[in-house]
């Protein structure tokens, strides 16, 4: 069939808007009409040229939500109709990784994933001219229709918006996984986030839904304070304004009884790896945990001295938030829908297909936290 | 009262043999005679004049057991008579960290113990002129007699030979701890073990007490694996012998099923930041967990790409084992002397307190594994 996707066709270029040829599912496949997707951070960081990883031409986009079109042989969970999310973290349920109770990582498709083809290894789209595109993250959510594996296909309720739970896709599952899959913050607690771009404001909301005490926000924007507010941060820090960020988070954490001071957990929505060290460093002695959520340029690395772990600091990463696609978008889809989490007034903007890239100019300028595309 | 200690003078200077003054129990204290210590590398450390903390003139040594002699006023838990192991991380059961129930490092006398001081600022020895000699790390087990505060005593069970029991004081109960309270190694797993001095040997034994199935040591002395596998070392990896430690290891833990391999947990017990990240990227992705145990230099730094931890590997360590002494300590003795896990192969040589010199001699050219004193 033919559908119309905006293509990267190069690092560092504007997507292209096009008719693309899209051959309909194989065996263990599923053919989705894609209604509505986030531009997110990652496709600007494969489209800047700055992923070593990045391949092209390619047709970008990982945070969608649509419709179910048209399945291939074999394909048992979804039917035509059925209302989903593509997975960029499948879920097959019989890989090592799905089958260790410990990692939402499955392994099953990650070589030809990565490069941008499907478990077969071969592309469903392709120019007009025949030549191929490449898929993208499994997902290619730019396009307004694309072809997933069964596995990588999260079924949700039909009376969800597409152009809102999009976003459970990655960024809201990623912030509020982070906060319950991976970190595991309990009532009570006390946290900090690093970063109050959309992530942040996902972690935010995912620590008022575990019942965090103290919910302290880190920005160098001190703009970002209103709605992190909104989404239940209750302290904020901008770095400039203090000597020192750790020392400031240990003061502002100390109580009567604990003058040792430290956060119970924190979270780098950043992506900078000093900012990275600092997070893990204003945990408290002890049991602080410290989880990286942002992506860092390529080949940069964290340090710390060793002595910040042996005295009882752990340092911890998650991917998609440790969610389980298949298994656990559908729940937060709910959780959306039953008002336990917000995601409106995070869609700051919305948007053509053709003006697709008006969505990554707005997201350079800091004025988006997400814009959506909606088909 | 006069006794009898090893005392370190200066930094670098060998221990001088001395009567001392000790001066009795004040309330909430506790005075012991000590009938055996271990030489551990930490005494080493400090001794050496590496130890950015260290202080002197002080009375070293903190691996020790023996019995107690007086109590102060006040003190309800040990009484005369009562067999004891002195403990350098204490167990006061009432600080923010006692009662978080996720650390074992009690804060309450930290500052003072750090300064070389009891909790009342002073030290309770000095030389025969009346000098002040510091205590060290709360515990001056190269002393025949020394005083330690309540919560500092583990009470043992009368029958446990002091010259074996001893070592539980510092490495025993660093290395089955870290396996079993910060690792919390389950039933079935596979396991790599950086170091196979005497931290190494004991994380390799409280690995096999958890029921590892693969218990991979690592080290570049092959001198070490005949001793290593008496302690249930499976697999032993000589990094000087093949291209990458990392990738031998990952090898190693593949299964036909698990082509992705990798160790579900790691322990560094070389002190070493190097080895420290290896073994971190040794580990299994979406799940792997390493543990530092080793004590890296002043100023030294980990480090390692984000990516590590964001693909689900865990950086953690741990200090005396995570546990806590009071509670956990004599329950290790209980296990030593119902068979559960041995000692006494590692205590290599006995020495009198005139010969305590060569205890570190012994260790500097690698002979022992535990020298122990024997008052």
């Amino acid at each position: 069939m033919r559908t119309r996707a905006a293509v990267a066709l190069a690092a560092g270029k504007p997507l292209e808007v096009m008719d693309v040829n899209l051959e309909g599912p194989r065996a263990g496949e599923v053919l989705i009409e894609i209604k509505a997707t986030g531009i997110c951070h990652t496709d600007e960081f494969t489209l800047s040229g700055a992923d070593p990883e990045g391949l092209f031409p390619a047709i970008l986009g990982h945070e969608g939500a649509g419709v179910v079109v048209d399945v291939g042989a074999g394909v048992t969970s979804v039917k035509k109709g059925d209302h989903v999310i593509p997975l960029y973290t499948p879920e097959c349920r019989t890989c090592p990784s799905c089958l260790s109770r410990k990692t939402n990582l499955c392994t099953s498709i990650r070589a030809t994933q990565g490069q941008g083809v499907m478990p077969d290894g071969t592309s469903r789209f392709s120019t007009l001219d025949g030549d191929p595109i490449l898929h993208y993250m499994g997902c290619s959510t730019f396009s307004n229709h694309t072809v997933l594996p069964e596995i990588a296909v999260a079924k949700i309720r039909p009376d969800a918006p597409f152009d809102k739970v999009c976003y459970i896709g990655c960024g809201v599952t990623t912030g509020i996984g982070a906060v319950i899959n991976t970190a595991k913050v309990e009532i009570g607690a006390k946290a900090v986030v690093f970063g109050l771009g959309g992530i942040g404001l996902n972690v935010i909301q995912g620590l008022r839904l575990a019942g965090a005490d103290m919910i302290i926000g880190v920005d160098i924007n001190p703009a970002k304070k209103a709605m992190a507010e909104r989404f239940g941060m209750t302290h904020f820090v901008n770095p400039k304004d203090c000597e020192n960020v750790v020392q400031e988070i240990v003061n502002l954490t100390k109580t009567p009884f604990d003058q040792i001071g430290g956060a119970d957990y924190s979270f780098d929505c950043t992506g900078n790896v000093k900012v990275m060290r600092d997070a893990l460093e204003c945990t408290h002695r002890g049991w602080g945990v410290s989880v990286i959520i942002g992506v860092a340029p390529a080949g940069a690395t964290i340090e710390t001295r060793p002595f910040q772990l042996v005295t009882g600091r752990v340092w911890k990463g998650t991917a998609f938030g440790g969610a389980r696609g298949r298994t656990d978008v559908p729940k937060i889809v709910d959780w959306y829908m039953e008002g336990k989490i917000e995601i409106d007034p995070m869609i700051t903007h919305q948007l053509t297909l053709n003006e697709i890239n008006r969505g990554f100019d707005l997201m350079h300028s800091g004025e988006s936290i997400r814009s959506v595309v909606v088909y």
